[in-house]
């Protein structure tokens, strides 16, 4: 079935601005909350956002097998669960009722009434009831980087990096949309050359710059998903920010991994961009460096170019640029990471979460966190407002984006956007 | 509130075993389906399923403030989510309907047979939709044979254990309950003397002999929960086989923790037995050997004096028990885990699931763990059938049990069993 959605040559009979990341060629899949307290699935073009669940109780998705209900819920999850088929139907769909030459929607300002809302009268939520949410660590820059500070500048890379996507599972409780505030986290932290812990808020809260792709259901236990055919369980992505408390994870992590340093909050840009409506920006990915085992060699592009940007905004203040970094730079690719999550028979559903880990690029003005970006502290990062910053600092809102961009068409996800409240007090 | 429900005195007029797990102290919660296909939220009696969707609809709770439904539910999420206070009542009302001086239903033949089965006409199901689930390391024995094994024995707990009840995240989606079983994984591990994986079966298939906990919904995004309050959020607990593979384990878990040597299967007894049940069992835990910092400190006896037991049945043989531990020996207990696991403000639902980690007391025959128990496979294990067992072979069933005995009153948890198939095949 062809993607007619990303038909580059298509308008909308909506307004689009040319910089806009929700051109008709997008057509993400949020959830969202009207003025009226409705919840619904909708998707967004330009600076509207379309209730889907209106659209589909007007007969606008006739022909498409969805039971009534599959968009009046509060989350994707059983939406993401009809499979690809389906998301490409409807999403063709969606932009054929929008697209300038289609009147049956545009000229009926009823239906129009209960279909369309400006942005700023919704309130976006997070888009999926997440099951399980893992965090790869897959830029090798990233990784280098990390061992270089912390370990051996001439080992910086552990032996298994090259040949396993690594991965470790985190939290999914706390797992929040752009726009929701936090606390900065407290916990015990080992003060220098002492050997016995200290408990108080982290003072090296860090954000960390990562995509993150949600699955449909794919598996069941014991059966292993093909590198060549993990896509097909791949909906879409989000930009994400994986939060850290570096002083919390330094002293935490041995021997099980990082815990409490990471789940005191991860937040998601809330559309979710379709892995169809990133098909013209798929791309090659880096050259393995060494062999890879058999279960972890694909066929094809399995990269896609996704230019990804952090902005640091103090209050009152207005946003600096920190880093600018791409999805394609990421050493292990969805696949492999999918593939080699499901090789022992781990069982993948809808909804399930996983993200790229930090994704810096070769530069240190590409780097995804404030660890690399400021060195560990040693090179402090200044803002425009002429502070400097080695980590976050309360009461910062940290910005990400990401978007493409191939000179024809641009689509993008929006940004996630959180700020750090001080310590939590009863 | 009085826990009537766990009064010794009383008698089931349900016939009740001397030696089984479900007196009618007991009073767990689980969920199953009947011959006729319907799926309920039950109880236990002896060698009888009790439907509790069944007795609300029948009247048998009228008083206590549930909603219609709360019962024909396919998991325990909203029961528990409903809080201490209403599992207390349906358990107290649940001793009073089978207790021999009630007739109510004893003599109403219509009514028995719409909420009374034999255990082997129903089948189990897992008991709660699992959100998060957080596997600790608390046992100080486990935590010193592993570290003597593979690090220092002179320096076997590492600088954090005695601080922090270190846990990490584990993967809800391969969670399933007793009698399923599992195939062995697939996966990467690093043979002797190279620096090159390779992708195979693993050869160390091993169980740990654990308990979970199951919470209830306890803070949101930010609030830590006080230790001596974290009881108020426990609903209860299960025994739990967190099955490992500890050849991909030792390729792949640093530096971020493991991975697919955990995610392939865990496995849970199904009926979760309530902390209420449990409060005739509390003990002290060991004394710290560091102070602990205050967040950790508690009063009163937080933990729980459970029996447990694991047997391995090969093929058509009979199961060798190979391990006697316990509960109480824990050192971190479940009160100082979940103030732990929220210190940070991370947010605890209802049906997370958080497992003790492996339990193993000083004596090599209490040993939670065929790693343990072998030595590595230096020291195997003798079956009653004369063959040895370093680590789990094909086709044989590891089942685990859990009990409480103060000489008055015996309750348990049934048992966990699992079969490992051979690797999983197209």
């Amino acid at each position: 079935m062809q993607i007619t959605a990303n038909d580059p040559k298509r308008i909308s009979w909506l307004n689009v601005d040319k910089n806009s990341h929700f051109p008709i060629q997008n057509i993400p899949f949020g959830v969202f909350i009207t003025k009226d307290d409705i919840i619904t699935i909708g998707t967004r073009i330009g600076d509207y956002a379309i209730d889907l669940g209106a659209l589909h109780q007007l007969g606008y998705f006739d022909g498409i097998p969805l039971t009534d209900d599959i968009f009046l819920q509060d989350t994707l999850n059983d939406f993401i669960a009809d499979g690809r088929k389906t998301w490409r139907l409807v999403r063709n769909r969606i932009a054929e009722i929008f697209d300038t030459r289609n009147g049956a929607l545009r000229d009926n300002p009823v239906h129009k009434d209960k279909v369309i809302f400006r942005m700023e009268d919704v309130e976006m939520q997070l888009p999926v009831a997440i099951g399980d949410y893992t965090d790869f660590y897959s830029s090798i820059e990233h990784a280098t980087n990390v061992g270089t500070m912390f370990r051996d500048p001439n080992n910086a890379l552990l032996p298994n990096w090259l040949h396993i996507p690594v991965g470790y599972h985190g939290r999914s409780s706390s797992i929040i949309p752009s726009g929701i505030p936090i606390h900065r986290p407290q916990g015990q932290t080992i003060p220098a050359d002492s050997d016995t812990p200290v408990f108080g808020p982290s003072k090296l809260v860090d954000f960390e710059l990562e995509t993150a792709f949600i699955t449909t259901a794919a598996n069941h236990l014991g059966e292993p998903i093909p590198v060549n055919e993990a896509e097909e369980y791949i909906f879409g992505m989000v930009v994400f920010n994986d939060w850290s408390a570096r002083d919390i994870q330094k002293w935490e992590y041995v021997p099980l991994g990082p815990f409490l340093a990471k789940n005191f909050a991860s937040s998601i840009s809330p559309w979710i961009v379709t892995l169809d409506a990133l098909e013209p920006y798929r791309c090659a990915g880096p050259e393995p460096l060494k062999p890879q085992l058999e279960y972890l060699q694909y066929t094809g592009d399995k990269s896609f170019d996704i230019k990804l940007e952090v902005a640091i905004q103090p209050e009152n203040g207005t946003p600096t640029t920190v880093a600018k970094s791409n999805f394609k730079y990421m050493y292990w690719n969805m696949s492999q990471q999918l593939a080699h999550h499901t090789v022992n028979g781990c069982p993948v559903n809808s909804g399930d979460m996983m993200g790229s880990g930090t994704i810096s690029g070769k530069t240190p003005d590409s780097y995804g966190s404030m660890l690399e970006l400021s060195w560990r502290g040693e090179k402090p990062v200044k803002l425009n407002d002429g502070t400097e910053r080695k980590f976050i600092n309360d009461n910062d809102t940290v910005i990400m984006t990401g978007y493409c961009d191939n000179g024809v068409t641009k689509i993008g996800f929006g940004e996630v956007s959180t700020k750090l409240l001080p310590v939590w007090k009863k």
